[in-house]
């Protein structure tokens, strides 16, 4: 049965990270909120998803079914498709770091959407821009370089070489790692520009899974949502500086 | 062999949900951070841990060693820890509705967090007054009543009755949506006069956790580190505001 998964429409978001997964293995999904009213998919299937009485409800999107598991929470989602999709570590402790990484990943996610939020996320952009621009303007000089540093670090320092995180072999947390790549790229060009520099193994990384065959027919398919601004990673030209 | 917690002196933080957890299930464990520095431990154990060359560093504490694993991010070391403790479910399914519950009071921790801090955590808070006012005022207005109403309809809908999260039995994320209710209102006691009113099987679940054997004599041990300004809840009268 195809997995089904349960994200906003119309934005990459914390979706995306359990796409990547998904279409580098080939594997069958139902992307429900863009899929046909007709069908039984489309936005109100989530919102009725999400409204549920049933046992357990998720908190927000993503959220992923299979069969009558609900399983809430990106990195959690992918804990738990990675063994299905041959895409997590074999050892059962590299698992543990994998998630640790992915947990990571997820911290500089949610500072990165912080910085065009960072006073509530129920008010627009416009409305906290002086503060954005505050909060933005610390994210490229002390964040990035912060969290960046850490995961070329560790790619540096994995036994098996720098083109994993985790292992000698592909996993879903190298495939999250190049969306952060893409996304940082996107919204802040100009403190992006010297990123092969300054961290050359997740630049490296990031090209070698641009590179693959089913990520990049993927990339180039209508199911990629462009980035825009209503997702996480969003290209306000106020909120960029250069970084050298 | 004992589990040694990483995690900073001085402030309950995030390592408080893992030292919640081993206490209850009375574990031999070790805070590394805060033992003497004559046994190889204190904060300079800590640091030589974080600045390791070793495989897979982690990023910041809370860590957990456990013999030759090291496994970070709070969410992790409780899923890696539940079973071993036996404060996680049974079924394996609900092992990941465990963890993804456990990663939405991750996320409530983290906003926590950032009404102090709603700028940049690397500055301080008398640097960032004005914006944490408006981010914690939003936080009571909205915040805490979207997660606490969250939480409080996961207990309401769980099929074994409202006393815990996830299954019929406690698990570590009882123990940690206890830490919440400690915890807000220790940081905003006037916004959470009411919580028993609107959230009464949270606070029925934070009054049988707190009269649990082990853990009443961890709160009542040195221990158990004070609530105080350099941890997650930080009480700033100048932020809290009456919540009807």
């Amino acid at each position: 049965m195809a997995y089904e998964l349960y994200y906003w429409d119309g934005l990459q978001g914390r979706g995306e990270f359990v796409r990547l997964a998904l279409e580098e293995a080939q594997a069958p999904y139902v992307d429900v909120a863009r899929g046909a009213k007709k069908n039984g998919l489309g936005t109100d299937a989530l919102l009725a998803a999400l409204d549920t009485e049933a046992p357990y409800p998720p908190y927000a999107p993503p959220f992923l079914k299979d069969g009558d598991l609900t399983i809430a929470q990106t990195a959690n989602i992918l804990f738990y498709l990675g063994p299905k999709l041959e895409l997590a570590p074999r050892d059962e402790g590299l698992r543990y770091v994998a998630n640790g990484l992915q947990l990571t990943i997820a911290d500089l996610v949610t500072e990165a959407h912080d910085t065009h939020h960072p006073i509530a996320s129920g008010l627009y952009y416009e409305e906290q821009k002086a503060e954005a621009k505050a909060r933005a303007t610390d994210f490229i000089d002390n964040r990035i370089p912060k969290f960046m540093g850490y995961f070329e670090r560790v790619l540096a320092q994995n036994p098996h070489g720098p083109k994993h995180l985790v292992g000698g072999a592909l996993t879903y947390v190298d495939l999250s790692l190049f969306q952060i790549v893409e996304g940082l790229r996107y919204a802040f060009p100009k403190a992006t520009k010297h990123f092969a520099d300054h961290y050359p193994h997740c630049v490296a990384l990031h090209d070698a899974v641009e590179t693959r065959p089913h990520i990049a027919a993927y990339l180039a398919s209508p199911r990629r949502i462009p980035f825009n601004e209503t997702g996480i990673f969003r290209h306000y030209p106020e909120l960029d500086k250069a970084k050298r």
